[in-house]
């Protein structure tokens, strides 16, 4: 299967239950530009080559639009690339939004992660590309 | 928040309470190959410049590592970028394995999803990277 090869992950989902919240969150807060939006149903955001998709289980659980249903509950955690360089600043405006760092976190190769919440309680990370690395 | 800017996805995750078959699944049948493991907690994946991280929510949940806990149930949804010129190849192969093809999707502007069933029941997606140029 030389030739069957999975290039990267072109769509990260979220689920949540409040959608207007969590399109303010990764909107305002998060600065993502939006892609589209239906209200009630999912709003969708470009990140580099890839989609966050963020949905109300309700609505995707019912197959929407005669595609497979999906829909899941609890804390799911997502991980964002950023400038390492800019981690201050955005810890800084984080907390002036009033967002909480649950941890600021340095990895023994000396990377380091932000871990916040968004309203809907699910994990998120900002590191830089190199975490992996 | 002009230099605040997130750039991609880092860290797409999925929750599946038999790790084993995740990872014949994820390993055997889609061909990603294995960047770390710990039995009965997580297997991780490389993809691109991101990363698949499979987690039995029971470990996650506990905030392993002292990283903050996550951990969802339910049916998720990831879809990876492929060639679309495979996608033929790609479905052969995924049936001869014994893997249905839930939904061979050609959307309006002409790109084709490919949908099935990880053996955690997630709904995956096979599409090109245009998908959503």
């Amino acid at each position: 299967m030389a030739h069957l090869k999975i290039q990267s992950v072109l769509e990260t989902c979220l689920y949540v239950d409040d959608l207007e919240a969590a399109a303010h969150f990764y909107g305002q807060v998060l600065g993502l530009e939006e892609f589209s939006r239906e209200a009630g149903k999912f709003v969708f955001y470009r990140l580099g080559e890839g989609m966050l998709l963020i949905f109300n289980p309700e609505a995707s659980r019912g197959g929407a639009h005669d595609l497979p249903d999906h829909g899941a509950s609890g804390v799911e955690h997502v991980a964002f690339a950023v400038e390492e360089e800019a981690l201050d600043a955005w810890r800084t405006h984080l907390e002036g939004l009033g967002v909480a760092i649950e941890l600021d976190h340095l990895w023994p190769h000396g990377r380091r992660s932000l871990y916040f919440r968004d309203p809907a309680g699910h994990s998120l990370e900002l590191a830089s590309k190199g975490l992996w690395s």
